[in-house]
C-alpha cells in the first residue's frame, strides 16, 4: 500500500442556495478545491473521481460531476451511504491510490436539500432511508431515530438537556466565525432550551439546519504529494461500521455500535488512538450525537461526555477541540458534502490555517453516522509535519 | 497490487418476482454465493462490502444489506452508477482486494423493478436519471435515448431492423435454456419485426424486460484463493468511462463513447487486446446496442457489425459467442444485478460450466452501459488455466 496524501481541499459556502443548481454548486467546489492546491493542479491529472451524493435531485449523478467537470476520461462513481456518504467516498479513494491504481482522485459531495427540481424530494428520500416496515410508519424519520438513542443516554447517564444545549453554544459560537457556515450566530442557553420543541430532548437549535453546499479533495500517491505541495495531509486510517436498521434490534440504544465499529477500523489501520487526537469534526446531526459520540470514538470513558462538555474540554482552548468549524448545527448538512467538508476543515487544521485554529494540531479524526444510526464512517488524518 | 481472483459466484433466477421483497432477494443470492465457493466460505470472513443498487425501494441500501446478510462489523457501501452499477461496484472491490485493504470482498447487486414499496418508482427514477432541463421533457428516457444512437448507426452504416432482430433471436435461443432467465422463450424473425412498436427503430422484442433479481461475487486475493478453490477465475481489468448527458452534446451518436473509454482502460490493465476475448456479456439492453457495442469494445471495425450477426459470429459456435447467458433481452434486467449477473455467467463459462458453454474460453469480458449513455463500466477476466 502507499500513502495516500491529500493536497486540495475546497468547498463553497454552506447555505439556502436557491440561486444555485447542483450543476453549478458542483463547479465551483470544484474550481475551489483545485485552486487550493499550493503549486496548481490541472484537471486533465485526475486519474479518477468519486461523488458524494445521497438526494440525487438533478439527473444521472456520476455522469453530472463527469460532465460539469470535464471529466470523461476517467471512472466516476457515486457512492450513497446516507449521511455517512462523505467519509465513505473518501475511503473508496484511498484503497484506489493506496493500493497503485489511480494516482490523483477527486472526491467530491453535493447535495441540494432546500429545493428540489424533480419528483424525488428531501422526504421522500427520507422515506426510503428507514425500515419500511415499522419504523417509518412509527414516525422514525431522522429526529425521533436519533431522539430515542439521546433520550435513553440521558436516563441512563443522568445527562441532561443543559449539556445538549452546551453542544449547541459551543458549535455555534465557532461557527459564528466561519464564513463557510450556513448558520453564522451564536445561541444561548435560553435560547437553546426554549426553542420550539421538535422531538423530545431535541428543540429547534438541537437540530441541523437543511442546508445546500458542496466540498471537495484532492488525494494524491505519497510519491507525487510533492508536485502539489510541500504541505500534504496524510490519510493514515479509514472505517466504516454499520449496525441493524430496526431500533427494535440495536442492542443498546446509549451508544452508536456503527460509531464503535468504524473507529476500530480506522484506528486500527492508523495504528493510534482516540487518545492521540487533537481536534475532530464529530457528526452533530442533533446535540446529543456529539456527545455520545465522544465515547463512542474512545474520546471519554463510558457516562464521561457530559462532564467533557461542562469542563470545555471540546471547546477551542480545551484538550480535544470538537467541531471547530461549527459541525452541522453551524456550518450546515448537505448530506453528501458534509463529510468531505469535514476533511476540508481538517485539511486546514493540520496546515496550520483554520479559521478557528487549533494550535499545534498533529493528529485529526473526521466522523460521520447516518441512516438509521446503521452506518458511520471515519477518517483519521495526520499533519504535514510528520 | 496483488492479483485478484473470483472464488464465488451466484444469483438468483431473474423475473417478475412479486412474492419476494428486496431482502428476500438479496439473502438468496448471498447465499447462493456462499454455495457456490468449492471449499466453503462463512461470512465473517468477508472483509467489505459492496451493494449495487439503482433503485432503493425498501429502506437505506447500504444498511439493508448489511442487516439482511448480518455483516454489519465490516463496511458495506452502495455504488449506483445507472445500469453500469454492477461492473462499477466490483472496480471498487478490485482496488480494495487488490490493494491489499481487504482479503475477501462481496460484491453484490440487486434491484426490484417490477414492483416498489415506496413513493420512489423505476419512473421517478428514470425521471432523476436524465438530463432534467432539456432531454428529460423531449422524453428522452431510456427507450428514447438509446433509439437515438441506434437510429444514427442504421443510417450511417445501412444496418436494418433485421439486423437488429438477429440479435434479440440470438440472445433469446440462448437464454430459452438458462433457468436463471426471466424470459424462456424463442423469437423469430417475423415476432421480432411485428412487435408493436415502442420507439423506432425498436419493437417490444428490441426492448429489454423490467426484472426483479439478485447476483453476487465473491473477490479475494491470490495468496488466499486457494483456500476457497482450486480453480479461480482472475479478475484482468476493469474500467469506467463517461460521457456526455444531453444527447445534443455527444460528439457522435453512431457509437458509444463511454464503453470505448472504459474499454480502453479495461484492456490496458488487462494487457490483452478484443481479439483475445473468446466469450462476452454485452450490455443489450436493446438489440441496436449489442449490435452497436461489437464496434466500441473493438470485436469488429467501424460499421462490420451487421455482418458479424448476419454470420452468426457471435453466436454460439461463432468466433465470438457473446450473451450465452441470454443476455439483458432474455435473462432480464434489474438494473443493479445486472453487471454482477454477467460476471455469474462469465465465472462459469471460464470454469466450463455454463449451461451454454463456449468450448475452451480462457478470456471473458463483462460490459455494462447504461443513464443517458453517459457511462460504462467493464471487466475483463481470465480462466482458471492461467
Amino acid at each position: 500500500m502507499r500513502e495516500v496524501a491529500i493536497v486540495g481541499a475546497g468547498m463553497i459556502p454552506f447555505g439556502e442556495l436557491f440561486h444555485q443548481s447542483l450543476k453549478d454548486m458542483v463547479a465551483k467546489a470544484f474550481q475551489a478545491t483545485l485552486d487550493s492546491v499550493d503549486k496548481g493542479m490541472r484537471a486533465d491529472e485526475i486519474g479518477a473521481a468519486w461523488f458524494s451524493e445521497v438526494q440525487s435531485v438533478d439527473g444521472f449523478p456520476a455522469g453530472l460531476l463527469a460532465d460539469t467537470c470535464g471529466l470523461l476520461d476517467i471512472p466516476v462513481t457515486r457512492v450513497e451511504n446516507a449521511c455517512a456518504s462523505g467519509n465513505d467516498a473518501i475511503r473508496q479513494a484511498v484503497y484506489a491510490v493506496g493500493g497503485g491504481y489511480v494516482n490523483v482522485a477527486l472526491v467530491l459531495g453535493a447535495d441540494k436539500v432546500r429545493d428540489t427540481s424533480s419528483s424525488s424530494t428531501f422526504w421522500e428520500w427520507m422515506s426510503t432511508n428507514r425500515d419500511m416496515a415499522w419504523d417509518l410508519p412509527l414516525g422514525l424519520i431522522s429526529p425521533g431515530s436519533f431522539a430515542l438513542h439521546v433520550a435513553r443516554y440521558m436516563h441512563e447517564f443522568g445527562a441532561t438537556r443543559e449539556h445538549l444545549a452546551r453542544v449547541a453554544m459551543k458549535n455555534h459560537h465557532n461557527g459564528a466565525t466561519n464564513p463557510h457556515a450556513h448558520l453564522r450566530f451564536e445561541v444561548s442557553m435560553e435560547q437553546v432550551l426554549n426553542a420550539p420543541m421538535v422531538v423530545e430532548p431535541f428543540g429547534l437549535l438541537d437540530c441541523v439546519p437543511q442546508s445546500d453546499g458542496a466540498a471537495a479533495v484532492l488525494l494524491v500517491s505519497k510519491d507525487i504529494a510533492n508536485r502539489y505541495t510541500d504541505h500534504p495531509v496524510w490519510v493514515r486510517g479509514v472505517g466504516t461500521g454499520m449496525d441493524r436498521i430496526m431500533h427494535a434490534h440495536k442492542e443498546d440504544l446509549s451508544s452508536f455500535a456503527a460509531t464503535r465499529r468504524a473507529a476500530k477500523q480506522a484506528f486500527a489501520m492508523a495504528g493510534i488512538g482516540p487518545q492521540d487526537i487533537n481536534v475532530a469534526e464529530v457528526h452533530d446531526c442533533f446535540t446529543g450525537v456529539e456527545m455520545m459520540t465522544y465515547e463512542d470514538l474512545g474520546f471519554c470513558g463510558r457516562g464521561e461526555a457530559p462532564r467533557l462538555l461542562e469542563k470545555e474540554e471540546t471547546s477551542i482552548g480545551g484538550s480535544l477541540p470538537v467541531n471547530p468549524s461549527g459541525g452541522l448545527l453551524s456550518k450546515g448538512h448537505p448530506p453528501g458534502a458534509t463529510g468531505i467538508a469535514q476533511c476540508t476543515e481538517l485539511f486546514e487544521q493540520l496546515r496550520g490555517h483554520a479559521v478557528n485554529q487549533v494550535d499545534g494540531a498533529k493528529w485529526a479524526l473526521a466522523h460521520n453516522v447516518g441512516g438509521p444510526t446503521a452506518v458511520s464512517a471515519i477518517t483519521v488524518l495526520e499533519g504535514p509535519s510528520a
